[in-house]
């Protein structure tokens, strides 16, 4: 059993204004404690860096408390067990969970915020991909695509269509023969968005007549909006909503990088459109369904080592790598899931390909 | 058989910038054809006036066209036919339907927005409550508590709870053991809510402690919006919003005086609150059910003549009161149903009460 004394973490220093500065956080290297009775140990291999961790800095009412200044960055990740004193965790376990910004994870009762899920042995695929297209983004674009439940004939809209969540859902929604169309920033990303992605279409976001794409991508409305951006993009969807519209609405990432202050949402002006519309919008949060989520990774699996559904993953390396990441998630420099490699696996096994 | 040859109606003369102006309509006599095959002519008895009057009037995307400039402006009525040259109207009937702003409306296949409906003769109720409790307000009402579905233990906010919709819906959701919490304008119109109508409390939005008062009067959240408002009191309902809770959007009264422009149009702050919260929301427009009409006509008649359903309704009275009317609906000057009485039914029957 390899153990070492020290942790690296990152602490919440301060809450952030706008964009992550560096002083918002400590990088901290703390003594960890001899293993009590109910506690684990869990070494952190890869950090998932999502949207949501940005809400999680501020103090806006979100689905989870703000987390606590002083204490380590909530963050899922997928970590081995490297030594145990509880039943439900074995040594050499490979775990996913809110293993947090850190080295270690000191797992016991109080100090999870939920259990971690010990994934099966040997992995089926590498560790990484059940942060991605087989972990929380993966499972949340299949059920935003169950939820919207897209037809041919229907025109489906998907904002951050190169990201961890956007680019899976498009390629689901492909499959149940709808036009799919993409926002994502800059050509380069709309090029992947159509060419590898087979997207129908894919509007650029960052250029000037975005509107005019969108409108000209969208010839016969929308009927369908897997929602992940907010703000102004949403706004122009809304105003194109087709009748009994459906909109599942998962993430409205262009209003987390703000101070946290109510007085500082941009909002929706167009909501009335709703009304207008008779749409329904379903808010969205995936570890509301973990009891389907197996079933989910199962049928996911398949896609993907069957060669059906493209992922996309970009890595930072170190735990360091941390918040220069989440910023450049916000900035829209990534592409497919984004992670922060931490370590390699000691002795998990993967299965062979 | 009586007739006249001179019509006086309403035309939109220019789209109103804020309050109605009264530059923004034309009284007009205008003389009646003779009826062609086809037509018939319906004398206006009484006149409703919604909220959604004013959205017609501007140019904003609604679930109709805006009346066109030049048009007799549009609203729903109950008149009585005088003279008929069609099979399915006959002299004598009453009928309920887009009848418009004037004292005669001239039906006919291209002319009729939609069908006028012939209600049961001898009628089972005064004219005016077919647009009210027995009409597209009641039935509003009644189908928002059905999607709400509210239980006991759970806590329904109703705003313009003493308006034609809001006073429905509160008194239908308390039937199902739900707290309701209405929001009105005044102190006597919330002594109304609580003592006339049965709500558990209700907020007096004129107050400068509105949001406090709301706060007080939901101490375990909200769980279920009846949402007509919009703007800052719905921006205020979704911070306090439950998990898992239940939208009814059937309007945004709030937002509707001001010029139409997109520009001048609040929206929502906090809409992310629907994700975070998970919440559900449903637009609405009560004439997309127009086939559950009948069957909640009568339910709601039963509740009505049996005095467990207590509504109001606000005349002014002739046809010339129609845009002072409006503007009173918007500064909450009336209580339950308001409506323009146009004229005396000549002959029509109406059952003993």
């Amino acid at each position: 059993m390899t153990t070492t004394t020290i942790n690296r973490a990152f602490r919440l220093r301060r809450r952030p204004e706008g964009q992550l500065a560096d002083a918002d956080l400590d990088l901290v290297d703390e003594p960890l404690p001899e293993l009590a009775p109910g506690q684990a140990l869990v070494r952190n291999l890869v950090l998932s860096i999502d949207p949501t961790s940005r809400i999680w800095m501020g103090h806006a009412r979100s689905f989870t408390p703000p987390v606590p200044l002083g204490a380590v960055m909530r963050g899922l990740g997928v970590g081995e067990v490297v030594a145990s004193r509880r039943e439900d965790l074995r040594a050499g376990d490979a775990v996913v969970g809110f293993t947090g910004w850190q080295e270690y994870c000191l797992a016991d009762d109080t100090l999870l915020e939920a259990p971690l899920t010990v994934l099966p042995a040997p992995l089926p695929a590498p560790p990484s991909m059940f942060l991605g297209v087989l972990g929380h983004t993966g499972i949340t674009a299949y059920l935003g695509v169950e939820f919207l439940a897209p037809r041919p004939g229907q025109t489906m809209v998907v904002a951050a269509a190169a990201g961890a969540v956007g680019s899976i859902a498009g390629q689901l929604a492909k499959r149940s023969g709808a036009r799919v169309v993409g926002i994502a920033g800059g050509p380069e990303k709309c090029r992947h968005v159509t060419e590898q992605l087979g997207f129908d279409a894919c509007v650029d976001y960052k250029a000037p007549d975005w509107r005019a794409q969108l409108d000209a991508a969208t010839p016969d409305g929308i009927d369908l909006d897997f929602e992940n951006a907010g703000g102004e993009l949403m706004d122009h969807v809304l105003m194109r909503l087709n009748l009994n519209a459906r909109v599942f609405l998962c993430g409205m990432v262009s209003q987390y990088n703000g101070s946290g202050e109510r007085a500082d949402w941009r909002g929706l002006v167009n909501i009335d459109q709703i009304h207008m519309q008779r749409a329904t919008v379903q808010g969205f949060i995936v570890t509301d369904h973990l009891p389907r989520w197996p079933e989910i990774i199962g049928e996911l699996a398949q896609l993907v080592l069957s060669g059906e559904l493209h992922h996309d993953e970009t890595f930072t390396e170190g735990l360091e790598s941390a918040p220069a990441a989440l910023d450049a998630l916000f900035t829209g420099q990534t592409r497919g899931k984004l992670l922060v490699r931490i370590a390699e696996p000691s002795a998990l096994p993967v299965a062979a390909r």
